[in-house]
């Protein structure tokens, strides 16, 4: 095992603008991680996709059951809000990425939703772990949010890392 | 993170007699711990409870509805044999940690149902990141086997690892 810390592994690191996501990482950069190692550490943030249609859009009928209808504006200023929230969740990723010597960080943003985006990514990339947060907390936020973790550990054919962040933060270590 | 390697970290590692189980622990030795570090990798395996009543015993009605009826000789039997499973699986396990020199390795096996007896030790002992195979393959041993990783995923308050042994074994490393 003499070669364990130089083994190179590719990491898949599931970001969103959640704290127990940016906790996710932080705790894989202290604890999985070696700054010595070849380890490349990829870093995936998915858009969500806009459930909603435009009125100048030939399916925008007022009735639609599935969405709401908004302006042409409206649906710009939300892409562009998207953008930025996918923009800031990256940088901050990669400034807790930065006491990372020699490790290769990698940074993909994808549309679509979390659970397809990240398992498509897992595949595709042919990672050795993928990693992320659990939201665990609170029954709305697991009911709609905690099933991305379930449902990426029962999919996704690599091993998944679920980290939940403590509640307490002066918990052990 | 130069003194990542050298970072104590306790790992609770669940083993059983299946090859997944297996395949997880040798995943962990080659992924997870390096050599070189501080770190307790503690195994744990549980001994199913009997859902079985002795016809000796008070409660071992002929038509329990419960479980199945078995002379004492029988029950002793099981006993004797579960024991030796026990004993067979931690001995495979310790094997396969040989190699990690520096490595404190500690064994534990408990009576009870393993997703309690999971959880449980995973909070008592206060371990950084608890390790166990995914038992995903085939319908049976998936709404059976397989809620044990889903169950401690979503309540062991440490952050877990589920690794799954590839259908293939010739794919990437």
């Amino acid at each position: 095992m003499a070669d364990a810390a130089a083994k190179e592994r590719k990491i898949l690191v599931a970001v969103d603008e959640s704290e127990e996501s940016s906790y996710a990482l932080s705790w894989c950069i202290k604890n999985i991680i070696t700054g010595n190692s070849n380890d490349t550490l990829i870093l995936l943030y998915s858009i969500p996709p806009r459930a909603v249609y435009s009125t100048l859009d030939g399916t925008g009928e007022k009735d639609h059951p599935e969405g709401y209808l908004f302006s042409s504006d409206i649906l710009a200023t939300m892409e562009r809000y998207s953008s930025e929230v996918a923009q800031c969740v990256m940088e901050k990723a990669k400034r807790a990425c930065e006491a990372l010597n020699g490790v290769k960080v990698e940074t993909i943003v994808e549309h679509g939703d979390a659970r397809d985006v990240i398992c498509q990514a897992a595949e595709k990339l042919h990672v050795d772990m993928l990693v992320m947060g659990s939201h665990g907390y609170g029954v709305i936020k697991r009911a709609f949010l905690g099933s991305v973790s379930n449902h990426c550990a029962q999919n996704v054919k690599c091993p998944v890392l679920i980290v939940k962040k403590p509640k307490t933060e002066g918990r052990s270590k």
